[in-house]
Order: C-alpha cells, then sequence, then structure tokens
C-alpha cells in the first residue's frame, strides 16, 4: 500500500511525494503537480514507476510543506446530515436525500496550514469527514460501476462558521470563509481500501481530546450512491471533491458548545486514510 | 463603448473579440484566451490597443460559437430573494441577508448553446440575472471601494430544476444541473456601466413572451454591498462570477406553472450588457 501526497520541500519546486515502508519519497518534476497537470491520476491509479522510484530522493516529512492533494478541485460538493446520529444531534431528521451544498476551492486548506477563525465570528466548528476525490469524467453511474469513477480518498475537515450557517436557510456561506476547510495530507488510491471506503474509523480531536468518533460504514448515503444521485445531475470531473458529511460530536452541538480557539490543535483521522492536522490562528487586523 | 467576447470562428481558434461600431473583431492570438489567461483582464480594463485593432480580423457574429466569456470560473456564487417581489412571489419575505449558493462551472453554458432539460425532472426554470465578474483579488471591501474590484457585467441565466432545488432545504442541486446556467455573450467594462450597473431594465423572454421585466435598481442587495459581504468571508479572485439574483415572474410561481420545453428559446437581456439567447433541448439518452 501506498499514500501520495503533494510537497513543496524547503527550497524546491512542488512535487508529488509517495509514501512507501513508512518512508516519504519525491518524485521531483517526474509526475509534474501543478494545477493543470493529470499526472497524478496515472500515479495513484498505477503507482510509481520502478524508474521512478529509482530517480525519487528521500524527503523528511517534518521539513516539507503539504499541500492540498488536489492543487485545485473543479467542484467540492459536500453532503449535509450524512450520519444519522449527527443529523438528530442538530434536531434533524435522518434525511431520505442528502443536503448538497458546495465549497469554493479558496476555502481549503492543506495539512499543517493555519485554520482561520475570522474577523466576524468566534462560532468556529469542525466536521471530520470522509472526501472523495474523482480520477474520471461520469455522468449518469450506477450503484454498479460508480467506485469505478474515484480515484482515491483524503481526510476532510468541513470547517464552519455556525452562525453564519445559519444567517439564512442556505448553509453555504457559513462553509465558505477562506482557510477553513482541511484536505489532506494523503490521497489513497480507492483500490487500497474497501470498496466505497466503508468500515474504516473516523475521528475528530481537539487538542487531543476525541470530539467525533464513529464508522464510515455508518454513513447514511455511501460513496456509490452519492455518486450516482451526483452523476444524475451533473458530469463528475477529475480532481472533483466530494465531503461525505460528519459524524454526531460537532462543537455546536454540545452543551455548553465547544468552538475553535486560537491556539488549539484540530486533528481529523481516517483509518488507513491519514491524519490531518491544523493549528487554529485568529485572522489579523 | 466596447463589449468583449470569447469566441470561436469556424476552424480557427478560441480568442477574444471586441465589438466596435457594431461590428466584431477578433484579436486572434494577440490576448490569449485559454482557461488560464489573464490577459483579458488588461483587455477589458484598457481596451485593445491601436496595434490590436490594426491587426484584428472581421468577424461574423452569426458564424462563431459563442464561448463562455470567463473560461473557468474559480467560483460562482449567487444570490438567492435579492429582488422584493421575487422573494414575495415565492412566500418568502425580503431578506436581511442574502441567501448565498453556488454553481459549479461545470453547470455553465454559452450564449447560443443547448439548455438542457434532464432526463430526470420537468422542472425546468429561467431565472434573468446580472452577472458580476471580478477582476482582481479582495478580501473585506468597503462600501467605498467594493466596485474597484469589478472587471465586468454579464446576463445569466441562473436555470434551475425546482423540484431538485427543494428536496432539501439546500437549493445547490437544482442549481447544478450540467447545461443549465447560460452565462454570456458579452462582457461590459464596468466603466462602461452606471456604478454596479444599477438602474439597468432586466428581461426574460420565453419564445418572445416576456416574462420578467425589472429594474437592476431594485435589487435588495446591490453590487457593491453583495462584495462586501462575500469578501466579509472569502477571497475573491478574477474570474469569480456573481449572480445577482431574479425578479420576479419566474415559471414556478405562475398559474398554472410554466416550465421551459424542448424546442423553446430562452432569452435574457440587460440593457448596455446584452442578450443571451438559448435553445432549450431534452437530454439524450
Amino acid at each position: 500500500m501506498s499514500r501520495y501526497a503533494r510537497v513543496t520541500p524547503p527550497g524546491r519546486p512542488t512535487q508529488w511525494a509517495v509514501e512507501r515502508g513508512g518512508e516519504l519519497w519525491g518524485l521531483g518534476d517526474q509526475v509534474p503537480a501543478g494545477v493543470d497537470d493529470s499526472a497524478w491520476l496515472d500515479l495513484t491509479a498505477h503507482g510509481p514507476s520502478a524508474r521512478q522510484l529509482e530517480q525519487a530522493t528521500p524527503l523528511v516529512p517534518d521539513a516539507v510543506r503539504w499541500e492540498l492533494p488536489v492543487a485545485r478541485p473543479g467542484k467540492v460538493i459536500c453532503l449535509g446530515l450524512n450520519y444519522a446520529a449527527h443529523a438528530a444531534e442538530g434536531g434533524n431528521a435522518a434525511p431520505e436525500y442528502p443536503s448538497f451544498f458546495m465549497r469554493g476551492a479558496s476555502s481549503l486548506i492543506a495539512h499543517g496550514a493555519p485554520l482561520v477563525r475570522p474577523r466576524v465570528s468566534d462560532k468556529l466548528d469542525f466536521e471530520a469527514e470522509l472526501a472523495v476525490v474523482i480520477g474520471r469524467r461520469a455522468r449518469h453511474l450506477t450503484e454498479a460501476d460508480a467506485l469505478s469513477a474515484v480515484a482515491g480518498y483524503a481526510c476532510f475537515n468541513d470547517g464552519t462558521l455556525r452562525d453564519y450557517q445559519r444567517r439564512t436557510a442556505q448553509w453555504t456561506i457559513g462553509k465558505n470563509f477562506d482557510g477553513t476547510g482541511g484536505f489532506g495530507p494523503w490521497l489513497v488510491p480507492a483500490a487500497d481500501l474497501p470498496p466505497g471506503a466503508a468500515g474504516l474509523k473516523v475521528e475528530s480531536r481537539l487538542n487531543g481530546r476525541v470530539m467525533q468518533s464513529d464508522d464510515t460504514g455508518h454513513m447514511i448515503v455511501t460513496v456509490a450512491r452519492a455518486l450516482v444521485l451526483l452523476s444524475e445531475v451533473l458530469t463528475l470531473e477529475p480532481g472533483d471533491v466530494i465531503a461525505m458529511g460528519t459524524p454526531s460530536g460537532v462543537g455546536y452541538a454540545r452543551t455548553p458548545p465547544v468552538w475553535m480557539q486560537p491556539g488549539d490543535r484540530i486533528e481529523i483521522e481516517i483509518e488507513g486514510v491519514g491524519l490531518l492536522a491544523n493549528p487554529v490562528v485568529q485572522e489579523e487586523g
């Protein structure tokens, strides 16, 4: 099993790296890592070639800057209320059809980057989620072929300003603050995980304290079903990201509510997928 | 006054064109028109140079394929319920804060392209809107400087599948069907229109019948105010598109409801901005 990440080593260009045997290997310019490059689709589908590995250079994980696993997703589509217990904690019934909304790519931050509490609100909440990264153009998928459109999976933190989320019935604005959507560090090929990435432990920890802990097998709408429903409507494109909704235990539903504060560290961990960690900072100004 | 469009003449590459004195002039490869090219910002801000005009070639408007005025917007953010009469026709109060939601770029179609009624719904509705195209990165704009972030304006048809819009409280999915968001044909520089593009007649016509007719000066949230509210939350980026909401007269609120049908022609016209026309077709399959 290999995991892949986009990283920027000190003084060197952004590149794809592969983790093998616990070590991180930079592929340099062998697999272009720019916004419009699609060579990552081959890399994550087939693994690095012997030649690529031969020419790879060892990297120090603590020394690189982690980048988003998809440089610039065309669409970031999120499912709301996709775990029954989370729907219930917000006073919602478990839905028959998921509540889809979108995040702009400008809201995303990579592993290790500051998660920003904005000037205008202190109601900053975390949401541990499984992210699906699309690997090919797809429309009108069926339950039988839907998972063939998945390149891989990643950790996602659907960071939310709860008061802005509820200013109107549309959640979008509370989900789109700059620097609030954690994504990464790893892209794990679909072939290296159970079908639909089901049955994996998903957890969030705030300063080491477990806040959410559930199993991706408890999602109401599975990955395959979500892709069927979405592709009934629109064309999924390589690099599109689907965030699959969050389990119970979020900050706003607690008594008293728990909001992320500057100085905090928020971690999202999914079994076999990785650990996404971000320090929380206050927006300047 | 000049207007600008991205067009593909027969057998030639996609290029920027300028309309001057009622004639369309193609700028060829003088102003790159690809997805990542930003030369259009200079073009629309300062107009074509004497040399560019000298080397321009005349185009036949009826013979070109019209392209989206922004090849691939990073974000498409829409305001709901931004005309009091439209809020009222849907049984909604005029809101204090706009209902923001997003469209994916994959839902957009250019002038003249087929607007697609999908297999899964016949509740296809039109929404005539003013689109704002962002010209520079901007965060924390004020009412005084907000309009300086605008490159120009275009016509927009926020095409909607009403049943999907209301499957949950989140409108997003009903706003994201492939081939339902008309955008263009012209990008009109902000300097050539009144501040905030206010006071312009905005109209939709279905097969020549006027369905919506209002004035952009009746928007509850002005362009400047929308940019202040958005940039409080996120970074506006060049090429981002803000669709400013639609006047009353949409199809679903009529008795009986009026849905767009294959064979129909829907036109959105905004005074001084242009005429966006699309034929309606049935999705194949």
